[in-house]
């Protein structure tokens, strides 16, 4: 059992600290022959990339990457995918409050719990740097399942959401919130701005689409696809919540509000409804997989919070470090290189196990 | 890679169909000189019986089950566990309707998709039956952490809630809801009784609290407490959401509305709130494990809905069958088990990781 | 980690003692729509079955195979097929003086170390009667790589050896030696029956050779073809030696006289030797896999050995019970077994590692 | 399932192919608190690194380690460590013909029929330089178990065994061949240079010797310790044979002449003798563990052979690059690393599994 890895037979492991020289990961089971590159991966890093706006931390990071392994004459071998990104802007000296009392929210009273003790530099290994590391492998996966488009926005801020009739495709990108209604981001811009001023921070609801995945991909019972999605976005820092289609509000439905009838299509069935989000039993219908996640406010926060130090004495900690006003903004392309990754897996087992 | 057992260190594999000869569970990894008899197990199978009530699906299973390996002497030897339960009312000539058309909202369509055909009879491997066999293996994982306590109770069907102020523990188990709000049960009674003479079925929430679990279970990045627990619950049959505290709530506060904050206390901290549910960066914190499950209602319904047939031509589908009107209430056993089933993994996994 | 489970894709499970109700195997990721039935197990189990001749236990074990799950209508459903045989012929009452002390070679003593206790009726789940549950499942795989023709044999008993110039394909199911060489197996009645009469026993070679495996079949590193097969048989009672190829005879050889050249062939390459026993690299060459195996003798014998008991004092142990004079004989259909159980699942990884 | 990871709790992954920038692994489930520095890894890789003598290659690589991840303020974290060893002397020029024709024994074919193309620079991922990771990652796995001593030493070379009456362990480390009887050191250096100078190469036994495991660790069955070695020796490059304790030999034996008699010792039982290589049932006897480890000889010689080439022509090919004359005398650093890793593993697992 490894607690840093992640999938299959498409599987990968990620290692590094915030405050390390350098963060990782090695994607093992990719399929040889397919074209990879160091400008595959960028692209999507550079998305994630910390300093870019006001409204993410102000930590500096190239976040260049490097392909050490795998990859010979500009294709995969199908032997592991070494990739690794340097640490350039650490500066350990914002943390010394951190290194003695608990942020109340954070990994930090936890790590101690277990481990005795922790590397509290920038939050050391659950600083959610190591998301980076899950970006790159994710531009690997998706080059395993180029017939999957995958798109992710953020639908609410602070329980603030967009109108989903404003719905603009083209939106996303165009704004730093990846918000698909541009009212929304005008109103976001005041209230993260805010947030940040005051010292504060907000939580967000991320939302993702996979479309052409087909019908067939998942499996019973303890690898479902929708069990598999769970564990992967749970698994991403700040996430307390994650739903499959209509989730939570499927639980308010009767049987025929929340069924997705069919009809013959001209390939496949064409269904008239998608509370399901593209997935039964387990296993995909061939609509788009759907789903939602819930991030928390980022913990580390410029208030005072009521705590406790190392010996167990009261104390008051305010975090000063460079942190994020709303760590859902930067989870757009984490949410989405978790769906490449279970979906890259996904696609590899499902031929392994039906030979299709 | 195996698609039907869960966990780690204690890990169990199930399996059968609804209307195979049994079902079965085979747990290993169990430690050894745990006193293990039959009588342990058969409480949870019958909390969880069909046909106690006329909320429930009324086949009628005695759901006896039978432990054929891995305990000498009445105590358990370390070796597997192999645990079986016969099927005893199966009336296969209910299914016909089932085995020429899809019941939309059901895996009918997609484990026909994945697989090329399915063993139709009432769901086969996909039927909420197989969740007798993780009650079974749940019983076994509470007498490996006999210092957590697990309760569990349904929070709203079909969207109407319980009143948390009238929380009673004891009306629990006093009404065939597991509802802690006796209000809120008899109004469940007409509503459910109300879809079930209809036709039709209900969606609900379940939630789950666990007290005991020491600060420091857990891990780390992929087999975060949180992300195990998610797996683990978003795989349960008719499962489309879950929550780790507060959840999407969580996504509308503030970090300093969301923080924990932290006192000394007697034995560790004092922690003056609990929005985390209990897990912070994937490790227990000591404070209860909290957690919400949301069901679909149940998609074998009465109610004629628009479908294909196996050819692909159009059709109409009432499943006639015995199902239940509202599959969450039946759910708060099987979440009690999988919450169980985790808790066992965790205690090991943290014994072999740190010496703790 | 499971212990008592193995594979990958192809993976199986056993549970069960030699002197509980029932043993049996549980076979997760069998390919869907395989014609299987209890006829396609049962010979293998018939090929393994103790009491056949005066050269095995004589302890009368039917061996019937029940499938309880994971066929419809006579083909494979893709879900778990579980497998049992009920113990018939146990006589706990002759293992009154294994409870107490410990017979040396065997599992007593370091069950006891490990676990605190065991379950000491016929050597518990360390007898070789669990090995029954390998064949049954070992029979699925048969199915899922009917390409593969596998076939083994004892090549040694006691240190006397076959004669490879006189080879008979034929012979081997026509002695209860499964010995391919007539001449030896009228020797071995004479040396099988003395041990036997004089309360002794004796170890054996058993080989093995699987053709028609392709080309490719097998990966880098750690899940290298050879490594899956040394894990797979090193974990057979008794055994404590494999040699893929030439084994221990290449490292006596210099790198020309240990090349296996090839040529020119109307399908691939014609090899001019098998020194690497079908197997570089860790992947298959697509020439017959050969391996071999080393039994020791049975360590239950009838004469005294020096032992210690439980309590730590000095005893002297003489086994009666009903046991196999040459454990390596009934190691053949286990063997085979194992060689197909790791070559299925291989199949399946190939398939989905590469598409092929 | 990944190829390039082994181990459960203790668990690495390595990476990297001969002629890339670099190689490297990743070691998870290090407990945490132990005080770890490079200076702790490269002694052991020191022992391993090529071109120390004209008995191995020529390559002149300083493989110094670097630790990326995993250790704050100099003790292990509990949290992934990366262990990078840069490439330095690489000449890829000298594998042209390499890239052509496939060399016999040699991965080349098995790599094409597999992956449809390969890194061919230096055997790319299937080139003995990879075990310089597993020696880094061992180095970790010895400090998890500092109560176990573990040596190994060749103990025969081109069939010329070495003389047990004279065994002398401080010769080992005394002469570049890791032998322990120095009158058979003598006679290896005019065998291994007359091998060297004919474009030969010679294959090699290794003998690996663990004492100080407790009794205990190991499981039944498909984790048993002996298989666990297995797996991980047969696994190494060149390895063709494993045997635990007398192995092959024990096949010849009866069962009092392989009986491990006991008597009352002062800490635990006194073994008489130690054919079962210190492991019954899978699980340690508190006995030394020993096992013996067949190398083949090289596949890359200079001598000529008859091969086809990429198109299916026929060919000679002669390896020209620089290669080992005998592979096997490297191969002791790296058994002794695999079975660090191993019992590292198993303790960890023990722990878990039982408390103890």
């Amino acid at each position: 059992m490894s607690i840093n890895s992640f999938g299959h037979l498409f599987r990968f492991t990620t290692w590094g600290e915030s405050h390390g020289p350098a963060i990782g990961a090695v994607v093992d089971g990719c399929p040889p022959g397919i074209a990879l590159g160091e400008a595959d991966i960028q692209p999507w890093l550079d998305k994630r990339r910390p300093g870019t706006s006001r409204f993410t931390t102000q930590r500096r990071e190239p976040d260049q990457v490097r392909i050490l392994s795998g990859v010979f004459e500009g294709r995969t071998t199908g032997t592991p995918i070494s990739l690794m990104i340097e640490n350039v802007d650490q500066r350990s000296k914002d943390y010394s409050e951190v290194a003695l009392a608990y942020r109340p929210g954070h990994a930090d009273y936890s790590y101690d719990a277990k481990y005795g003790f922790r590397d509290y530099r920038g939050g050391g290994r659950s600083s959610a740097r190591e998301t980076a590391s899950r970006v790159a492998a994710g531009a690997v996966a998706r080059l395993v399942v180029p017939q999957v488009r995958i798109r992710s926005w953020v639908e609410a801020i602070g329980g603030d959401a967009i109108d989903y009739a404003a719905f603009d495709d083209a939106a996303i990108d165009a704004n730093p919130f990846f918000c698909p209604d541009p009212a929304a981001a005008a109103r976001w811009e005041a209230l993260v701005d805010g947030a940040r001023k005051a010292g504060s921070s907000l939580g967000a609801v991320v939302a993702c689409e996979a479309t052409g995945v087909p019908a067939g991909w998942g499996a019973p019972l303890y690898a479902k696809l929708d069990a598999e999605l769970a564990h992967a976005c749970m698994g991403i820092n700040a996430v307390k919540g994650v739903e499959i289609g209509d989730g939570f509000a499927a639980a308010a439905l009767t049987g025929e509000g929340n069924a997705d009838a069919m009809r013959p299509g001209t390939d496949g069935p064409e269904f008239l409804a998608n509370h399901a989000g593209g997935i039964t039993g387990g296993i995909a219908t061939g609509q788009p997989i759907r789903l939602r996640v819930a991030f928390k406010p980022t913990s580390s926060i410029l208030i005072p919070v009521e705590t406790i130090d190392r010996t167990g004495q009261a104390a008051d900690i305010a975090t000063k470090g460079r942190h994020d006003p709303c760590v859902g903004i930067r989870g757009v392309p984490v949410v989405e290189a978790m769906m490449a990754l279970v979906l890259a897996d996904q696609a590899l087992l499902h031929r392994g196990q039906t030979g299709r």
